[in-house]
């Protein structure tokens, strides 16, 4: 038996995978209004009844893709070799600016309207963010035992967020670059 | 004429504000998709031909609205009299937390994904960021000529503008209060 379920459960972790990486460019590219169950599961190519069998509610898909491509990140973060604090930070402030910070802020302002998906949105909002701190924190060779070096990183981050949100109309990375450079110099100056 | 003319044009003017101020209330608590001209003009008490005849198209009621309480905060941190720069830090930051925000920032999702209003909020956000920019260089007495300044400046706009985001789904003032309080350290530092 082993033979025969080891690779239908591969099939089916691939469709999920297949799910959540269509609905988090679904959710970047048409918003929330614009993302539905059948919408994704027509992307992936993959019948709506599979996919509501891996997801049974539209804030189960979504909720599940943004959390999905978080992580992803995470891991590809967490094994990045940076020669100094400046490339960290650029490393970081790049995490907030690609489609997966599009998609989640589609969600953030779908769920500040919705009571049924803000529940969900703000408990994975506070994981994502309690693991992007731990993540900073370690890469940056930041201690936090020292009085202020927490709120220096929360701030990075911040400011982090703030330049993806400044990237959703228009491509402003030449001024991003710039800013970047010298809070990057800021934040490796106060964590001396 | 002057005299039956001049009530009359007060009067179209408090309808007019009536109008904006019920807008970009509207859209910090519905979203854009929940934000019409109907819904405005009822609730700021407006039939909707008043409505229409100020602002033709939706479009150009929130775009309005929006750029109308832009003007009124800009106006408030102009005379504002901070007894040193973290005083300013923390106004400017104030600026980012609250309804006026949150409506421009619906209003900014939603022209991510519909060409119609994109072309607007752009210009519109361009505007409104220079005008942003100037004001806290002005306040912080910051010297653009010394390299790094602009950037410096820039930079905490932008964090204020995460702080804001992040304020979205919870309640996260006790955390905002220590964050702004140490980078408003950095910042002074980095201007002195």
């Amino acid at each position: 038996m082993a033979s025969v379920t080891a690779p239908k459960q591969d099939r089916s972790r691939a469709t999920r995978q297949r799910l959540l990486q269509a609905a988090v460019a679904c959710l970047a590219e048409r918003g929330w209004a614009g993302s539905t169950v059948t919408v994704v599961a027509e992307r992936a190519g993959v019948s709506r009844g599979a996919a509501q069998h891996h997801f049974p509610t539209r804030e189960d898909l979504f909720t599940a893709a943004v959390e999905y491509v978080a992580e992803e990140r995470s891991h590809a973060l967490r094994a990045l070799v940076a020669r100094d604090r400046r490339e960290v930070v650029a490393a970081i402030v790049d995490l907030y600016t690609g489609p997966l910070f599009r998609a989640a802020l589609h969600l953030w302002v779908a769920a500040s309207n919705e009571d049924q998906l803000r529940a969900r949105v703000t408990e994975l909002e506070a994981r994502v963010g309690r693991e992007s701190h731990r993540i900073a924190v370690e890469l940056l060779g930041a201690d936090e035992s020292v009085a202020g070096v927490r709120e220096t990183v929360q701030g990075l981050l911040d400011m982090a967020r703030g330049l993806g949100l400044a990237t959703l109309l228009t491509d402003d990375t030449a001024r991003r670059q710039r800013v970047v450079s010298q809070w990057a110099a800021l934040v490796d100056a106060a964590l001396e």
